[in-house]
């Protein structure tokens, strides 16, 4: 029976048929509009008061969320009560700071320290629901897991979830400098006002530690990559420290990217060298006085040695020296190094796809315990696809942690719909191979294979003041779907979709259905009308807006497009076999074995690894060359089915959201042909042969889309 | 009677006291919250029906605009008829698309082309209210016209409001660069999105022309001053074109600024001269392609040869002779040129603030009809406070339009409180004597002195992609007072001020008069603990953030604060009379004459004009320099009470914007006391006298405020 008075009721019923809020997307997935109690009864049975704990400031946050959605999701506030005295009670807390929770046999050993169980169980012989974890942390997780069931509208009659994190740091990294520019950033400025901290916390700072909660991210690096000294010092400090105070009740520490010369630049000194005691003198001291600013600083995230950046090479030192002597002054706060494989160098005239492991794998174990080596997906750079990194496995006695890019660098900014979970999903499922088949990346790096007592993933955030927070809506999705995995990395892309569409959008299965196929299927379209076949890095210079595959002229050869296509008179492709860089040869055997043979490579990664005639024959029956326009085509076909797909689905969405995603569409299905037309009269323009029987010709010859200049395009390093 | 249903009365007032919508700002003054209908029955008696009439867009938004206000206001929609039919009828319309309006004797021929009639009238002898313009904008003025009424809670049963413009072009103009970055903005990124434009045309462009219409806004010049030739290449016009399309309704025209050397960047020609005919082709043959992208195109503004910018006197030409070019080729379309005379050279080393007189009062009646020159409010850069410009009233011949800064470069970025309406009434207040006493500066720009043709007023925008359009909620008050300012340059800012606090937050009385106040009170405080007694340009170099009074190692000796100063062991201040630069012989003799005695010139304006002996007496019978010191103080103690009248509100304003303005004063708090003792420490490092007593000295020595850096501010030139 519900008590709440029937005025109450209909009045929810009544006010919430009105315009609420606007639908602009700052809500995210978070979005706790109210559902219609006949078809979720659930909602109204199950959830009848709220038994309050008292505690930290977690607590009362996960207290606050429960009771904010159960009010948006049903209409009326939920009744807040001491202790449960009716069916329909919902418990939360930790043993600790319950004394019901801490009678129940919850067995919540198995669920770690942030880690949680939510149980349909009994009460007093009343039917109620608890969430418990270990720690506030956990129970704040719980907390939302259960509001995703409501708001996906799962029964929860006969709960019995137990849930813990796969892996330990789980975090974003904000490409974001000090003057709120956002390298590879689409979706406005830094969220991160520098200026005005710490003397203005903008809610919207608590409001994106919460969405980090909500799917259980757990850190923030703060800034750039390419650092800034600035960051360290002590008014910058303070800045970040206040941050911290907002994020902490949520869980989420902070980190920061430190500059390797900062001892030069800051202290005075004359050197950087991490084997000098001056040096590591200076550091020790700041990063001391960094934990007296922020006592629960999580680290530092470090690029040195790649483009362009300071580090320990410069000293002839290698990358363990380097990371271990931050990891030293680190260590007695319990702080860490991530430091980052991303490296290259234009002296260097080995593969750049090599480059990494040839640095690193020397230098297994090498590292202090402290120390997590982050590594792209790929050997290259986040591109639309790439093989997994062959550092993934190679290095057993030092922690990998992954690093994705959530930002769409390569992926077609803002505009483009691109769903990557099934990306991120391709690596973490690829397998390895080193020790016998299922020896799965993400075996790698949530630490099963290798024993790692320290795991980590990372994302490059694509989150910025647009007031929907990542430029597009369904660029949320991506936000959300890398919080997922890094949680669960073997979690369903699908699945983690649907969760999505139906949180952020809508439950109607008329709804959530085409357009979780749309979004399984948008990441192989972008494959296909920029990159198909197993090519990269065809992006303009600089900003990586728009194709150039025909640049060939930047001094680093491994900026130009044409380093990684090779196309020619015969063929295309990057010979990465035994006949050309033997790349193919850093994995491990049987793995090598197959990306070595052109016959036994996946096509879709055939020009990755081989540089192939225009007249091979492919699966399809084609040759190449006519497979490679096929593909091209199909791309631009695939973002026109999109469109078709989104229009349809008009009057099933508010007309705000529906209007940008379409005018979105509208903007990628343009682009979609551009990158076509320009990559198709460009090897053409090479491969010298006729179009096959049907494609059309681009739209205009190659000289306009070569003349095509773009100095203000967004994001740029 | 009131023909709604009961229900949805009862519903209206149940639902409007749940909160309805984030107050975030974003509504700025257009916020049509609910009003108690038994303390403002007019809302219900005089706004039962509102007949609707068809014809242009503009007709469609004032229509929807009207409907929207009441439907916020009085709850509930108001019913839309054809005809009226009861007592409590708005009519709006013209002549033209209204038959009722066409018979009742409104005696339009007084507002011209875009004013407007509000009167009470009877319809079929029932009372009703017309809204009545000679155009559809006029109509649209005077239907925000009539909400702001209502928002003010002013009687609506004897109307008879009579309002036109006395400006013509009345403008913001955006220092927004094709990157989004705004110079010397405060309020997060430019709000054109240059990148995603024409594709995704952002509801945001839609709010914004509402926003400036409802203010008479009717134009917008979209980039920066310091310009970018490709801001007129094919691809951004149809950029522009989109926005254009957008603003059209509004009555919002688009002007674009042009990059003097753009026939050699764009064109490939070997120079801009402008006497060359093929320059003079080029250029007509782009003006007539902006046409064909912009039908109603605007025209240009132009900041030439001024801060390094190129110019006709890079050929030996005058400001005339580069104006008439451009104006030659907009004339056939009826485009304008508005020509900056914010020029100095640091070639020149005639005192700054006599420099723009010097080059352009020769000039006068040299300029084409269609040439505005456009003027800076103060001879020297929008500083706290400075005399008015000598030009006015010194180009007769010559159209001259009013330059207001609007974002506050040199007032506190968007941290600090100052309403700007003091300071623009100051100035417009200010007496030219140049045809005998009340020769105003706004008798000047309004046309009435000299018979200009040509009338125009920009304020240099503050609007950026913060949510809150501004930067803070109480910098919105400055473009609201900018636009009621230009449409008439009488209005009280003390009016204006009500209006706007009854609009945006509330009709309280016991909020309404204290923030008033402290709102009018705001600038004299930013003068007092900046720059008081006619000190100018005391900011840090570049960023203008904080004082830095002591600079003066620049290679521009006036970017120099020290320039402006003068600090020597005798005195300070620049000596402008017949002695010094005699500045003052550029005013009107009878002005001159004040000036230019020390006796007779206002103290609020002493340092500006005479270089005054530390030990002088001053009017409150202190020395000059115990008189500085006390206007420090008395700054930084102006801004305590108006934090002090803030935070006596809590409870009358909600909770989100409350905590802004608080933090936002706090913030200024701090600041002002920043400014007055790096200033008390740089000045009495100088004056060597000792401190007043009761004065405390500054927190820190000398050296610590020289030391402060701030490479990151926002808005950097």
């Amino acid at each position: 029976m519900n008590h709440r008075p029937l005025w109450l009721a209909c009045l929810a019923a009544v006010c919430l048929s009105l315009p609420a809020a606007a639908e602009d997307g700052y809500d995210l997935w978070l979005r706790y509009r109210a559902a219609d109690t006949r078809e979720y009864p659930a909602l109204t049975t199950s959830l009848r008061e709220l038994v309050t704990v008292s505690g930290s400031e977690t607590l009362r946050v996960a207290q606050a969320e429960l009771a904010r959605g159960i009010a948006g999701l049903t209409g009326a506030p939920i009744a807040q009560v001491a202790t449960p005295s009716q069916s329909g009670a919902l418990l939360f807390g930790t043993p600790r700071s319950s004394v019901l929770i801490a009678g129940m046999p919850l067995a919540l050993e198995r669920v770690g320290n942030e880690g949680y169980v939510i149980r349909s169980v009994a009460v007093n012989g009343h039917p109620a629901t608890v969430i418990a974890g270990n720690s506030d942390v956990g129970v704040l997780y719980g907390a939302f897991h259960f509001l995703r069931l409501l708001q996906t509208r799962q029964a929860l009659d006969r709960l019995d979830i137990v849930s813990r994190p796969r892996i330990q740091r789980r975090l974003l990294d904000h490409w974001d400098n000090l003057d709120r520019h956002v390298e590879r950033g689409f979706s406005g400025q830094s969220i991160w006002d520098w200026h005005k901290l710490p003397g203005w916390l903008d809610p919207r700072y608590t409001d994106y530690a919460r969405a980090c909660a909500s799917i259980g991210i757990n850190g923030s690096v703060l800034t750039n990559v390419n650092a800034n000294a600035t960051s360290l010092t002590p008014a910058y400090l303070e800045k970040a420290a206040a941050l911290a105070g907002v994020f902490r009740p949520y869980g989420v520490r902070v980190y920061l990217t430190a500059r390797f010369s900062a001892p030069i630049e800051l202290g005075g000194l004359k050197s950087a060298d991490p084997l000098d005691p001056a040096v590591r003198a200076w550091w020790k001291a700041r990063i001391d006085e960094i934990y007296r600013y922020i006592p629960d600083f999580g680290g530092f995230l470090v690029k040195a040695n790649s483009e362009g950046q300071p580090g320990p090479q410069d000293y002839r030192r290698n990358h363990a020296d380097g990371a271990n002597m931050l990891a030293a002054a680190l260590a007695p706060h319990g702080g860490i190094v991530m430091w980052r494989a991303f490296v290259y160098s234009s002296a260097n005239s080995e593969d750049r796809a090599r480059q990494a492991y040839s640095e690193f794998v020397p230098l297994d174990g090498k590292f202090a315990d402290n120390v997590l080596i982050q590594v792209k997906n790929g050997p290259v750079d986040f591109q639309p696809r790439e093989p997994f990194s062959p550092l993934f496995g190679a290095m057993p006695k030092t922690p990998l942690m992954m690093e994705f890019q959530i930002t769409k660098e390569y992926l077609g900014f803002a505009t483009h719909l691109a769903y990557l979970a099934p990306l991120y999903e391709e690596v973490l499922d690829a397998d390895t191979m080193i020790a016998g088949k299922g020896s799965t990346v993400a075996k790698v790096i949530d630490g099963e294979l290798h024993g790692y007592k320290l795991t980590g993933m990372a994302g490059v955030a694509n989150v910025g003041s647009d007031r929907n927070w990542s430029g597009s809506h369904f660029d949320q999705a991506n936000w959300f779907a890398f919080g997922r995995l890094a949680w669960d990395p073997d979690a369903s892309s699908q699945a983690i979709a649907e969760d999505w569409v139906r949180m952020t959008f809508s439950n109607d299965p008329a709804f959530v259905k085409p357009v979780v196929d749309m979004m399984m299927g948008s990441r192989e379209a972008v494959v296909d009308y920029m990159t198909p076949l197993g090519l990269a890095h065809l992006m303009g210079t600089g900003h990586h807006y728009g194709p150039a595959p025909w640049i060939s002229d930047l001094s680093r050869p491994e900026w130009n497009p044409a380093y990684y296509h090779r196309a020619d008179a015969d063929g295309i492709g990057f010979e990465r076999g035994p006949t050309g860089s033997n790349a193919t040869a850093q994995y491990s055997p049987k793995v090598a074995a197959r990306f070595a043979d052109p016959k036994k490579t996946p096509e879709n990664l055939l020009l990755w690894f081989h540089h192939v005639s225009w007249d091979q024959r492919m699966a399809s029956g084609r040759t190449l060359w006519d497979e490679l326009v096929h593909r091209y085509d199909h791309g631009v076909e695939a973002v026109r089915q999109m469109r078709r797909t989104w229009d349809a689905q008009a009057g099933r969405v508010d007309a705000e959201r529906f209007a940008q995603v379409a005018a979105f569409l509208a903007i990628q299905e343009q682009e979609a042909q551009w990158w076509r037309d320009a990559c198709v009269a460009y090897f053409q323009s090479v491969s010298k042969r006729p179009l096959p029987a049907g494609a059309a010709p681009p739209a205009h010859p190659l000289e306009y889309y070569k003349a095509l200049s773009f100095p203000y395009a967004p994001g740029r390093g």
